[in-house]
């Protein structure tokens, strides 16, 4: 064999073939409103002429079960879409589910130009994400989020997954959606919480890398929270729009995760303790603005952070009706310990995000920089602002 | 927002933000020898400083278990790696495999850095190929195959995957391995037969894109088959490595098989039937050169590859031990129906591969060019070519 043979990307050795290669991918998430109407062509943009497996919720069967049934019936074959339902509890997030809607794709016969679809929340579009990731070994899909957290986080990345042997989303796959359709109408039906559990994720984005959407968020929390998005539209997907661009912003330098120092990490520290240590009945948007507070203060106290700026995250915090402090979960010896594990989990590294100002955020790297004394004093401080309901210059306890 | 804003592949438009993204990837494949040999370092070199799961199959524990506990005992912390034995027919060649094996991942601690190292035929590689790729949404892995077919066709390419509801390896994933390490000595101990099939598929890769291959497997078969690939081992090894690298020109343009106009699908339109309708009996690499003869005496009727041609590569097929035809097999109402499925799978088209030469082939796009009277002539040629052992000018019925 020559020695040397250089060729689109594969290279002959002595006894070395070296083999190099790439996946391209891309997708658009695109804004409609009114999505079921039947001359919007948001989804038949994308779906035209392809057999569809559809995959719904309960929830979503039940409040839009027959609009979505009219639109594929108006703009369909009857033969080429079919409409199934799955459970859709974190406790049946899991391979069987998976695998039900890789039979029924089979069942219907879908081959490698169909595409299944996913309408529903972030628990619907993971199960269904990782079945096409695995069925014929990849199948194109589309998400349609049907929750505040769906559209500007689980619809946004990559990333599909379930839970297995007791660990939250521990298999999945990387596979990228084909398109991504939002449409807010869809929140007018979700529960407060839902909407506060979004909102906190959408904050996140304020605080690491955009000061006009948490500016955004500071001054329209209220007509968002209680208008379910629907009091003022263009507000509504202003903020959405701005949190999936900054999302995507992180994600595009990172989106199989080799690099290990996110941004987007902000929130995703003390949170996983909270989740478990409260079995869950903390959600998980809820668990991350306590842990948004909690790195804020620990910035605050190691003098990365003004404490105008604090002030005001604490407060948008509050406001959105997230208690920044429980004393039946805030144990500092236990979270002390959490934070050793996650250490650990990290290769060594805290990583620990932390806001410098609103729309900057950086790295706390070792363990070191943060003694449990200290978060002792950030619990101390949080139970008091939660208990005067704000934080002020007054009764901050300064550094 | 802006209404333009190109940054790394994120496009802002009004209401769709479009991203482009890519996944780069590349992988060795290394030839060694006396891959146990405590001092070599083709698995060190990939491995060391990782946690391994290592999965073997009973018969590799049987035949090759203990020099493999050897050699991670002599070169490895014990806390570093564990041996788990699978089942490895194509009875249990399905996903409750897969899970075990991510399961075992997951008790023994994997984390991101971790690797899986499959040790095993292509049934091994394919499932744990694939719990690699859904292990914490992807691990990675490597591949040391212990068989012909392992190691020019299944070690080579990114497929994995897994049988699922009645059909082969429906369920899967594309995911690359780190590095692929082959080493001879394992086919030592294979039997024949499975020489027999992986010869079948080397044979493919010299018809259809490299002459100087199949003249070496003319040439030698016999030693190779014999001699169990030990005979002459820089024969060997020269077969291998053009086949790998035949191969992998085929890939590298079409790893995702976004392309359905394949010439690596030559021998893969008429086995699917053999394998079927002896219900695996016959097994896959067998049923490869079978369609293989059919494929090449097609194109000799139509007048696409000269007699001589035509006759070399029908005798090569003989020679290395296949039945080119089987009264049992044979009927050309059920094969000619086959097709007629096959272009509905294609989309279509017929997309049979025939060699045009020896290292040549094109494509029958359509089925009116191979009527059912046709493949009638084909049958019963073959089975008077097979009746006299060898096909001669004597022999041959012409066009
Ligand atoms: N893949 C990712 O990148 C990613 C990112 C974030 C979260 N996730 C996953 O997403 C899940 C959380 O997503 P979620 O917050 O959407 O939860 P979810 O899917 O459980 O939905 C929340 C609740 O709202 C209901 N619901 C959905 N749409 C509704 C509507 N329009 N009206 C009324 N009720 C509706 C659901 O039935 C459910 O009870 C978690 O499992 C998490 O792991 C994944
Ligand atoms: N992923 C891919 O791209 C790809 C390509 C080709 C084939 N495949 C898959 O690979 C499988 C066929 O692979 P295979 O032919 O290696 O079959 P196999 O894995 O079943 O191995 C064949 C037999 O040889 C035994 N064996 C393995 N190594 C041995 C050794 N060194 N000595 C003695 N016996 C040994 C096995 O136990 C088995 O009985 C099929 O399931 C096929 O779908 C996958």
């Amino acid at each position: 064999m020559q020695n040397m043979d250089v060729l689109s990307g594969l290279r002959v050795d002595n006894n070395i073939i070296k083999t190099t290669s790439q996946y391209e991918f891309s997708f658009d998430v695109v804004t409609t409103n009114n999505i079921f109407d039947l001359n919007n062509t948001a989804i038949l943009n994308v779906c035209k002429g392809k057999k569809l497996l559809i995959v719904i919720s309960e929830t979503i069967e039940t409040l839009y079960g027959e609009r979505i049934r009219n639109y594929f019936e108006g703009n369909y074959k009857p033969e080429m879409f079919k409409i199934i339902i799955i459970n859709t509890t974190e406790a049946n997030k899991n391979i069987e589910n998976v695998l039900s809607v890789c039979k029924a794709g089979k069942e219907f016969g879908l081959d490698r130009t169909s595409l299944m679809v996913a309408i529903g929340g972030g628990i619907l579009m993971d199960i269904v994400g990782f079945a096409s990731s695995i069925f014929k070994r990849k199948l194109n899909y589309i998400r349609i989020p049907t929750t505040l957290v769906g559209h500007i986080d689980a619809g946004v990345g990559i990333k599909t997954g379930v839970n297995f042997s007791g660990s939250k989303n521990y298999i999945g796959a990387f596979h990228p959606p084909v398109n991504v359709i939002n449409d807010i109408d869809f929140l007018k039906t979700l529960p407060v919480k839902e909407i506060v559990c979004g909102l906190s994720e959408i904050i996140k984005m304020g605080i690491i890398v955009d000061m006009e959407l948490f500016e955004l968020v500071e001054s329209h929390y209220a007509v968002l929270i209680e208008g379910r998005y629907q009091g003022d539209i263009l507000i509504s997907n202003r903020v959405n729009n701005l949190a999936i661009v900054g999302m995507l912003k992180q994600l595009i330098i990172n989106f199989y995760e080799n690099d290990l120092e996110r941004l987007v990490d902000f929130g995703h520290t003390f949170s996983p303790f909270i989740e478990e240590y409260t079995n869950y009945r903390v959600k998980h948007g809820i668990a991350v603005a306590m842990d948004m507070a909690i790195s804020t203060e620990i910035s605050y106290l190691l003098n990365k952070i003004s404490k105008n700026e604090r002030n005001r995250i604490l407060n948008l915090i509050l406001n959105i009706g997230v208690n920044i402090y429980d004393e039946k979960i805030y144990n500092t010896q236990l979270m002390y310990k959490s934070l050793i594990n996650i250490v650990l989990h990290r290769g060594g590294d805290l990583n620990l995000v932390i806001p410098t100002e609103i729309g900057q955020a950086t790295f706390i790297k070792s363990l070191d920089e943060v003694p449990c004394y200290l978060l002792q004093v950030v619990f101390e401080n949080l139970k008091n602002y939660q208990l005067s309901g704000s934080v002020t210059d007054e009764n901050s306890i300064g550094v």
